[in-house]
């Protein structure tokens, strides 16, 4: 059992973690540097003022963290304490900075979604079937463990436990780089002619869907994880130049092709399966409201499970191609399904 | 009126047009070299012999393009050719090199979906709504042109007319090289723990779906695109090269991001609009056949139209995170009545 938590940054994650522990019952006290940002909390969780809490939550903007845990620890030096930042060394750097012998931190990192920002986004159930990695180093006491796994499960979320310095080279390659590449790929559209844009199909959209993210957000992830994001990026530097190297010779072109493929294959299925082989089902619709709903009724009426979909549209034009993924066995009884009731649907027969 | 076309290359493209052109009582004659695909597309498009065709289209093989061309006017010399090859380039200065004073050549470039192959997946619609370019040069006829894009409206198409390096130079930028991006992103997860990539968000899958497409088909794209393609990746190192050295400083970092998040804004929103900012809309689901069904029933209820759509699972776990996109007003108003029914709905309110 939890009796308390003081939980210090009222963003997304603070707040919905305030949120979920005062459904549980919990003691919570919501605190922030900003006046309206600490009243808005401290209303939604229905904060309460706690003398001594058992678990201290640094859920601030990484650039703060340090400052934060010196004070913290120096009015609850007996509190355990985690943070939920999207890097892991930087911080366990800080603490051992502010505090060598402190061994009651845990950094941790919810893998929370991010469509979303600040206290009024906040849910309880944010973190519900998320993982939620730990990354305890070899001197965090075992009852500071202990505690912050308490809190995580409490919170619906999965407890994965891994070295500090792994997590950063993890999240490094599979959401770093990415942002980054995504990042650089859609400056480079800045000076395009608009009606070069307007070729742009479903490729283009998905590789730069991210470089919309929160570029306050970012500089500091990218910036506090940069050894293993400049070791990545040099890394790239070499492998682009192995494609510019293999330009004149097919073969070479399509073999660093086929490696990319091997790669997307790694990427596991949902639910932390092994990478299913999906497969994919066009249908041209109309756009416009109810064709979805439409096609979606279908699917619950065979008990269809739709894997994953995505919309492309025609410029100047009022069709949409729609593509779902499915097992191969849905996708064929969902094709004939909708073929023999009049739907426009483009199968792969193999 | 189009009199006859002869189809050389009986994949995707070649049968569809087939298809199409047969479905508006075209006589047309279907040709591959192999000869298993020539019986099946003849049965499909109801292949006819044609002593002496109007357009002959080359929808082969970038690679096959000169031979079959050389081919082609020898026993057609005053037939229209067209090609439907993915750079326009290659085949201007194949046919140059074939036959220097040949006008009546027209290179164009159906924007048409790939998610399928062969003739087995040929449909006479596959081209309705769709972008289709023409690359005329300045020597072509005009009675050439105005064939080519008899035959492209008629097949549903809209046609845009491009200078031929103007092609090249705008496809390298919005899919040869988001292609090269993704498959060398791709390729340098082969090496990791599979534990990494099960926490792979959306931004790694986005980021890499384009990775899985056919080696076959973009190794004699990129192959024939590649004085641009070089420049580009060139010019994509130098940027790395700039993210490398900004990694010192958040400000400079930022500043990359923000050109990111501004380059991303251009691309256009659907039905070559202006691109829109849409709000987003997330979800959480029970993941099981009828949820989405219900949710866009609701949508269609309120005549709320759906612009995009996203899928997130979670590890192990059988909730999905579903996120819309949608006008602001229609996010509004949906939000407010899926909540009202029971919904998690997590809105972003600002």
């Amino acid at each position: 059992m939890i009796s308390s938590v003081r939980i210090v940054g009222s963003g997304l994650i603070g707040s919905s973690i305030g949120l979920a522990l005062s459904g549980k019952n919990i003691p919570v006290e919501m605190i922030d540097s900003d006046e309206r940002s600490q009243r808005l909390a401290c209303d939604l969780v229905g904060s309460v003022e706690i003398s001594n809490p058992e678990i201290i939550v640094i859920a601030t903007p990484l650039n703060a963290f340090k400052e934060v845990f010196e004070r913290e620890i120096s009015l609850y030096p007996n509190s355990i304490v985690m943070d939920i930042g999207s890097v892991k060394i930087k911080p366990l750097q800080d603490v051992y900075t502010a505090s060598p012998d402190f061994v009651n931190f845990v950094g941790t990192h919810p893998m929370a979604g991010r469509e979303v920002g600040g206290a009024e986004s906040a849910r309880g159930d944010l973190f519900i079937s998320r993982s939620w990695i730990i990354t305890p180093s070899e001197t965090t006491s075992r009852q500071a463990v202990e505690k912050v796994c308490e809190l995580i499960s409490l919170l619906g979320a999965q407890v994965i436990s891994l070295d500090a310095s792994e997590h950063d080279a993890a999240v490094a390659r599979i959401s770093h780089i990415p942002q980054i590449l995504s990042s650089i790929l859609a400056a480079s559209l800045q000076s395009l002619p608009g009606e070069w844009l307007e070729l742009a199909g479903a490729g283009l959209r998905d590789t730069t869907r991210i470089a919309a993210s929160d570029h306050h957000l970012w500089k500091e992830i990218i910036h506090s994880n940069k050894e293993e994001v400049a070791q990545l990026l040099i890394s790239l530097q070499k492998d682009i130049a192995l494609m510019i190297d293999s330009l004149d010779e097919e073969e070479k072109i399509a073999e660093i092709l086929l490696q990319g493929r091997a790669g997307k294959a790694r990427i596991p299925g949902k639910h932390g399966g092994k990478a299913r082989e999906y497969s994919y089902l066009p249908i041209v619709i109309e756009d416009k409201p109810g064709q979805l709903a439409a096609i979606f009724n279908e699917c619950a009426a065979l008990a269809v499970n739709v894997e994953d979909l995505t919309i492309e549209h025609s410029p100047g034009q009022l069709n949409a191609l729609i593509t779902l993924a499915l097992t191969q066995k849905e996708a064929h009884i969902l094709s004939e399904h909708l073929q023999s009731i009049g739907w426009n649907v483009h199968p792969v027969r193999n």
